[in-house]
């Protein structure tokens, strides 16, 4: 199992849904810089679950503790570990029984991989709740990147049908990234909200879950980082990105709209502007030959529909050898976009951090 | 510059278009494994240049020579490294200048990120040239692969607005497989050749590119490879992927679609068959959390279209300071699709092979 | 900074001396395989500090907390992280003061390093106490080799002019490996006890500190392990046995004593015994072309003495910029080489088990 | 097998002693650095076998020829490979014999490892030759570490009981070190030659070998480079100077001396000089916690007597499963020493440069 990340800032998450802690260990920070740890809280809260997020920011229990790498708020060069503890661990239940995996989950390709000895309470490492680690990770890794003029935001492009707008990916706003890098409900078209919740809304009642697409943009990067070929920008982002679970595909600047298009289209012609080199269109999404270009770098991210869903699905019977059926008890989240958007800007922060000088 | 890929099996990639000799080192290998050479030059094959590909498979001058880790036949351990001799070298041509960077290429990155030192002549250590030691490492791997019945064939999903049949995820056919993993147009419907044929032909005339899609499924792999999380199968193939230049988009299964669908639609059912733990559909793509279900794997890259396109640009000079008009002179490829094919396999098989227990 | 180590095992330790915990993440275990925890305990107690250890083996406040990683006392496949609480914290007290660095120590070099951010309290990260962590990972790791029959015992091969007894190269006994392995202050020779607690006092009553040489042996090793050049097993014990900090030199098999030997007398003759390829004498330790020879391999470390003495020793001032003398306070350790005889287990067990296939 | 060192400056090595090649690639290396090929060349000569090394300075088979990453005499960015040509392959002669293994070599362990399909011939990858690479890529390094003042020499401490005088640890001059590393024969007192040279030329009449210890410096350091723990400097130069063929023991500053010593003797007092802090002894050989602490590095490594020795060995027949004796046939070198003097030096320059800012 590799839950590790990282040549440069070396990211390494641990934890199960039900175990006694989850978190992370991030080794090579710098020395002496200052984090805001109220700012990470800000990101931890837009990942966390909860009826109104708004209101309630966060619940004491989910708080992160440090253990080493801060003095005060200052990072002391040793590896930073936070920890946040796990309330809901239930000691002695230690039955790992798994009769019918869950169709779309990992529940039976962990069970293959690991001998049927993984902890498939709440999903165990696999759990989207071991994404808060990553989110931890991404909030230091960004404040880092900030101080270097560096932003990053993130909003739900599309949920089911609805769409939101596209990022403008040659004048990506900073007031526009302000705004959506703190929201838990994150929109460049605040009108969307409602036809997006609603589309949720019918998932629910449908018994049904519903997925969508996650939009990044990355500004103030400057032109020359990433390398060509295997640590080029698209592939180090890839590569976090779909470690976080749920994501299957992720394409940059216009994407796959590009397989459509003549090279006419798709050039993105080079001008001076305030004697800056810049491009007139965005379609590479910041990126040529694995390197940035200084413009902003774009991307997004297919989120498949939560596959725990209440309606009665086909399975198999692992123990018996029989085909079955299965019903998923308890309340689901019937779409995990608006919470997935935070932790995909971690993963491209923890992504970028690694490729700077 | 990290042209270096993998953790068991290490990949090191050298070369530049101009240079003396691009090739590629490959640490790790099994020793005792024998390697059908012929077979390392089939593929090859389907990526060189060249009129009539059927015809004439390759030109001499583009062999690889393989220096170390052979005997005979035979893999003895050590690392394999092989090469292929530049012969378009001209000596004494040492004059490194770029004025006006072509858009959509990596020239402006390139000089930005290598301080104007790189080898812009042919498009340096980024011409599309380097992939051919990909291809050799490639070739290699799914040997090796090949031998524990795992099988990879990609086919040109699309051309602009041409598109060939997807596989079908579920079953995917083992002559299919082999016929296409020595295509050197590989099409599963071979009625669609003279329309794409047609498509790149209209972009040439209209001195213009076209991109295209290309879809790769890997048959025979067995449930319970890869990682949850940074090491997933998925983050492995796209990293890979992602360093063929060119690649904007990758995506798993259904892809993007899946951001349309509810989850009753998007979860495969389990479903035993002849014993074995199977799926009715493979919206997943053969993979759950990071590890394989056991079902193929399928996943789609987009490929942009050629940069270099004979139509006149526009561009900066670097030099002058001044925006500029560009002329691309020389025969260029309008569509890569095609010769991308192997390539896209190739990188399929180095990710999986360092995946493999 | 980088606490991390290991390609297939990865382990990641963090924690300063007087931060909130310490702790590591060990990210590949194999799932599961039952650890013993007691016997995890034993070895941390080995390496704790304390009066008489033989009557306490431990505080309860050392004892690590397992977050993740284990179900009951089965590995889960998930990374196994283990916390140590830090219960000497004194909370708002973060000034950081370092103005003279103590001789021998890393004060000045972590000054520079990190620009004078570090925790300097109780030496931060580079405490000794970082080590119980390695121990932890150690006593996890000897654990999976012992299931394949391999052993690890280290000694205390002298302190200060008082030596033990060597190994035999060539037939470590199981019985010396089972008592050696368990023991507070391991010795072959139980009769040096004596004069090495005299060198130990003789040393504390001229407030001074001595320093010794640890010698270990692994045995069970099969043939065939390990790689020629940078991932031979000298290397990777060495780099895994060099992170000790107080630990200066490193040799295998007759080591030093090599230099001085002629050919004919160092290189050790192949015979058959029962059927299995051995070696006359051993004084290769077991290491040949950086690949076990199935013969125990023997290491050396010396140690060099604890800095932090009563003396009055010469430094610096880094605030006024003038020559100081420094008087160390409160009780140190005056020889550390018992102490560390378990953690050098621990790192041969790391390194090690990063080269099993 | 890894022949691969390196996260920043990542070298991978290959080639067989009787393959058609060898060579290394040499990814990360900074574009626009301007390398002295003739200086590399006469670090290659060092190591290269011949009578009269002073007179030529090498055969021009042996040049490395460069395939990438180089535009006339400056550095691309694009991975630096470099070939050297094998003239004494022979062709056909596939026949892969290995029935009695050479005690002190690694035929015995290759085999194992490999399953008896490794190019015995010649020693195949574990052939002394196998250092040219690393040595061309330490002259690499070492020129892009003189640029920011820092040089590395090594020289003969000793062969067999004939002892050169050892470095002053706490100011290792610059002319000195300067006279060493072009040396090929590297004394610090010169007057050491001829007993040397007859204690070699004794161990070859004997029809034996003599082993010997290497002692290296490094002047110009800044203080604050290097990791605690696992990235420490005394780790990351012991793995690369371990991967040197018949290197069995490294030990930095006083080493193995300081397990018989006192605190009061071993600390290095910190004194300022010229405004500067300096230490007034150097028993930790410039290195603190793993972190340099601006003094000269210094380590020795104890080189085993070559094992190739003329007289008759008790050895084991693979095939017949006998006790054997053997007689190595051909002229050998009696002592490797004096040769290994550059790839030392090389291994300090590969390490040291991965540790750099």
């Amino acid at each position: 199992m590799s839950s590790t990340y990282g040549d440069k800032i070396k990211i390494s998450v641990f934890g199960e849904s039900h175990g006694n802690g989850i978190g992370v260990v991030i080794d090579g920070l710098p020395a002496g810089e200052k984090i805001d740890m109220e700012q990470v809280l800000v990101q931890m809260a837009r990942r966390a679950p909860g009826r109104d997020k708004t209101a309630t920011p966060r619940k004491e229990s989910d708080l992160p503790r440090v253990l080493s790498g801060m003095l005060g708020d200052v990072l002391t060069g040793a590896p930073l570990a936070a920890v946040i503890e796990n309330t809901n661990t239930r000691s002695g239940d230690y039955g790992n029984l798994l009769d019918c995996p869950r169709p779309g989950h990992s529940d039976y390709t962990a069970f293959v991989r690991y001998g049927g000895c993984n902890d498939v309470r709440g999903g165990g490492h696999f759990s989207g709740r071991i994404t808060a680690p990553i989110v931890f990770a991404g909030a230091v890794c960004r404040q880092l990147l900030e101080k270097q003029g560096i932003r990053i935001a993130a909003h739900i492009a599309s949920i089911g049908s609805v769409s939101d707008l596209r990022f403008d990916p040659v004048s990506v706003g900073g007031d526009l990234i302000e705004r959506l890098s703190a929201s838990p409900f994150a929109l460049i078209d605040e009108g969307a909200r409602d036809a997006m919740r609603a589309e949720i809304e019918a998932a629910r009642l449908d018994l049904d879950s519903v997925g969508g697409t996650i939009e990044c943009a990355v500004t103030g990067l400057p032109a020359g980082i990433g390398e060509p070929m295997f640590d080029g920008v698209e592939g180090a982002v890839a590569k976090a990105v779909f470690a976080i679970p749920a994501i299957k595909g992720v394409e940059f600047g216009a994407g796959f709209e590009l397989a459509r298009m003549r090279g006419s289209q798709s050039n993105d012609p080079f001008r001076f502007s305030d004697g800056r080199v810049t491009t007139e269109t965005n379609n590479c999404g910041g990126i040529l030959g694995g390197i940035t270009d200084g413009m902003p770098l774009i991307f997004r991210a297919a989120v498949k529909p939560t596959p725990s869903i209440a309606r009665t699905q086909r399975t198999v019977n692992l123990r018996t050898g029989e085909n079955a059926e299965l019903e998923i008890k308890g309340r689901h989240d019937p779409c995990i976009v608006p919470r997935a958007v935070p932790v995909v800007e971690a993963a491209a922060a923890t992504a970028l951090i690694n490729l700077m000088k």
